[in-house]
């Protein structure tokens, strides 16, 4: 394996691209709960807008059946660079969405996708052979049912990309609780988990 | 089985208790994922405060351990009665837990407590002793595991208990999609489930 | 219990109640997959209209978000009344829905809905008390989660409705595999059950 | 219901029963984690000791494959009248097993028993007949799988014994958290629960 | 409830009727895996030969497509009754069955069947009905899916019938390890539990 | 990895294989519910017949216990090549369907199969050998249980073969929502999946 | 991968190797249903016999808590080696064992053993280091629970090992259904799966 | 795959890294049983103490809402060295801690942490790149729950990881029951496992 395996997400060598988390699909996710695979995506975005890292939302044909992008992604990425697609069902195959990627001068990508065999797997596989270092959230992506979500995890793999989780991303980026914004990701952290509990229980110590 | 069995849930008819929703206890929920009964409490709260039905919040000494009540409960239930109690492990061994329910004046009271075998199933059958007809908020309760959830669920549905389910009580208080509130209810229902994405879908067509 | 409890299912003593399919609940359903909710509910319609059973098929404002109800229940149910509702939550509170059911003169209800625990459970307790056998066809019905469909069965059993399912509604009308009808039903239980490859093995070598 | 069902479980009205916990049994239990049932075991012995709760220990021909029972009941329960049975498979068939419980004039039994079907569900039924409240406590039985267990719970409830957890047993006889062993009792909870690691965050920031 | 329910199991006051396990049934058993429960069909069998309880074996249209009874059916009950239905779904429809029943003039019945929610389900509420008190042994039964079993054993435990399993009708029968062929029940039982194991550990060291 | 890792999956380099997917097999699958394994089989049977993808079905010593291939592949795929095997168990050992294969000139195999150990999993292998590009529809292909699916998919894995979903297979194929078949491909994806009920909301308010 | 890797498992190359079968080990798997897991272990041990492949049983200190080899194992393989250790944990640390293997010649082995993190996986490695190609049959070996056993997957995976399942192992040497012995292992593989219930049925109708 | 790789684990060639297990962080973990983790790793650490195996326990600002380690770690290690860090997130970022390890001179490290996503898989992957052999102990290790488990095991696995289990841990290192230290071993995973019952009923047979 090579270096570039190793080498650390910084909030300065990745961007993020949140690719069809659309309502028509997020109805279609059995692969989370509901309720979970929400935080888990508003997790993943307030990280990016909180370290400044670029950000590029797409989605597919978000007129049709498909739906707009879940309102709370805009929400939690303000400064996102919004890229629809017109047809392409790989990202990776959207001019604008790799030329997107490209103008932030970045090399590694941190994915997530609805649904993850398709939305996510493709763009991440395509970004991988591009030369790109490819962290697949996978608890920010969903699909339909829980076999399909095991059947994409070993094809991505295979290709070379790194599976991960939100909570993985988000403390990879932090490396330090004394860093400057890290107590402002701690607070994303517990707001979307159930560490918000062990926090709000040490804070009303701290204050009793 | 007689006549009040059946009689239906109504904003008029009701008080919500909630039971010892700590942080400290939360954290032990097991039968739920986090978010979700998260969600699920959130919901049931706001269904309250919507429809102005009177709500006690009652807590184990939550100086110790057990810890504050969780915030998002005060925030959703701005007018709820407050009955910290001294060590009563049974809310219904509470003199002033149980003068707060009785000085509504409503016959029904829908329960939800953590841990669900303890701090809901205690008052739960006690005021089903006490001439009550309790609902048992199963979804917004929780406990250190699915065994111990069921063990509870036969055991209060012996006693008379109502097993009931947070959007099954909004929906029985709804009553009506005319009704004056029932929008707002909806909104509710919608905020914390994937019926969410279905409205959104719906909306973006009605302005597109 | 009394003598009632005990009478058999006949396609004479019942009339089936379809409740609140429509395209924007079952997106909801996480109790059951997809596939299989949906091969329950057709055969559940293909066994009335096979037997003659009269049957209703309800909405709740098919016009919102909830959306129409799915085409295949009309499809299969080509003579049933269609009752959309123009906004009672419970269909028991839809006069021209209890109207339709005791204009059959039926005194045994086969009920499903969706969801679970709002759309069957309502109408399932109310008809109890109004009189009426209802026999809860739970996989033709589903709902939020496992849990959900859990309290609700439980809170359906103690009210004295029967927990059923679609299969063995079919069979007990079938009553015998000589009647007249009795070739048609089983071939709509091989269609919607693994039955079908056992059939189809048994037919290959009659033939072969 | 009669008004013994809803008599409050206390020190004084109970005994404990601890039914063929035997090394040649426990290795068989599948509807529990192995480290679970023996903390809930555990715990619930610990309990009976603290409170001063008479406790019966039988076992069925400990001498046999059956094998002794296991030590950390003795350990547990030091005090606790030790009851061999000789061949009887339902403990309340054994004449000494019934006169040590009547022995203790208690009408509260709180039951446990490997495997769950067989060692608990028997005796526990008998003793209902034989007019005690009976507390079955399934997290602290075990059997050959979780449908065994769910069988077993139905058809135990239906008799009228109460379907019981050993958090919910110790709860109800802690009774408040200023009574004279609650401290002790409090501590049971944690060491055997995940409540463990709240109490320690919570001393060591007290000290902190 | 009346004295009968807590009558005790015993070879004298009881039957067993084996319904429909035919091998076109057996392939659609998804509630169990199919080594388990051909395990506990044989052990439920064996038991009733070696207690020389009457035994009663039907199918429904064997020269169908459900198959012949399974052959291990009838190598473990050599002596039964065997009765081929022309068509009834519900063997109590059955005459011939019926007649059988009741020649031997017991009052219990042990009921196992394929699938559970027919089969099985209407007998077995038809005998209780009919004043038979009726052992439905779910794991010697078997269903489509888990939740089908969960709705027949709400329904059948609603009606009266006890839900049992195999080991533990075993186990009441047995009643005590000295009876006369106590050590053949406990070889049936070693023979299709893990309890097999327990009992080869303990004879190699007796012997070694 | 090589390039030819990285080629995207068109209608022009690709050949589908059905592979055994015949009645006497269908009902042992217990890794998928039936309902949905058959809605994969004929969604991934469709895609072909639309995109002109040359297919070939194969059995496994059809007029014996296995029985003939599932009539809805015949259906699906009527311009599919059949080659029923004499005896080999892996199709890769037959000539005849080799010799099919490579007349199709492509390089890249769509293999679904039934037992998916064995019947996907052997030719799966080979086929790498022999220089293809497989993709392994998993949700197309059942077996025993899922621990025996875990355990092919890791060997497949490790052989280079692509596990793959019925969904991505053809998302990947139909490469843009603008193409001429698109709509085509679209509606089958609907028609075997829960995107069926988010297009027919779509639809209805499109008309409405 | 080299070449050997694709080479084919046949009744010539290969050697059978069932490691810790212990009585005192089988009641401590988890990861399997204890009647699955002894029909899979019967299953290879049978084939083995029918193809005349060479086998060697071994055993950690049978005299001790470990048990003696399960009795079933000596029956279907009554020509096997058996080969008692004095102490060694991994067996490959035998010499006695390595020469075992290595007087076949065979240089693949197909090995099960239980526990499979510990008496599997450690000859798997040992023996792809030494140069082996080696079959882990993962559902004849058996652990404490599912993630142990994904775990245990994961590691022997990445050393090499090839993860099999008993079936499918059999079905590779079977080769060809016209071969000498198919018929034999036919039966064998009906015999402990439900593809038995589908030969009966039509083995019925061959006669009927 | 080099040399390294398969080279044996023994108690001279490894050092333990417990990391972060923390009573804040304990609370969090849902992918394992709370009784099942906590005897996991009291195992390991046990396991180590007895080698005399050197053994570093560090935490991540414990004197927030982390907490401290868990004191049962510090019972089990009596000798091991204590490195609390000052906010990096990832131990191998700690020159501490790093060094720490390094001084052992070991070049395998035995690794666990809580969260597994987080504090196991980052200095995991990170000790890889530094040239050691780093076994990743998922069973005394936990997380958020069980995808987040699975993901964190592919990105191990993909790196070069092993992952283990703490039963194959020590058993690795016992290598065999003859050595000095091996019934000190023996009792350990006794002790927190089933096998305990085992040996239980082996002794008292012994003494018998």
């Amino acid at each position: 394996m090579n270096k570039k395996f190793f080498e650390t997400l910084t909030e300065d060598n990745c961007v993020l691209a949140m690719i069809d988390h659309q309502t028509g699909l997020m109805v279609g996710v059995r692969d989370f709960d509901q309720a979970s695979i929400q935080a888990n995506i508003q997790g993943l975005c307030e990280l990016a807008t909180t370290m400044h890292i670029p950000s590029i939302i797409t989605a597919s044909m978000p007129e049709g059946p498909n739906g707009p992008v879940m309102p709370e992604i805009f929400e939690a990425l303000p400064e996102a660079n919004y890229v629809p697609r017109a047809g392409e069902v790989n990202a990776w195959d959207s001019e604008e969405f790799v030329k997107a990627i490209k103008a932030t001068g970045k090399k590694k990508i941190i994915m997530a996708g609805i649904v993850t065999d398709v939305c996510l797997m493709f763009p991440a596989i395509a970004a991988v052979e591009a030369g790109f270092d490819v962290y697949a959230v996978i608890d920010a992506s969903g699909t339909w049912n829980k076999t399909v979500q095991e059947a994409s995890i070993h094809r991505m793999n295979q290709a070379g990309v790194k599976i991960s989780s939100w909570a993985s991303v988000l403390a990879e980026i932090m490396k330090d609780w004394r860093s400057e914004k890290a107590m402002e990701l701690g607070q994303i952290l517990a707001k979307h988990t159930s560490y918000k509990w062990v926090v709000q229980s040490f804070m009303a110590q701290q204050k009793g």
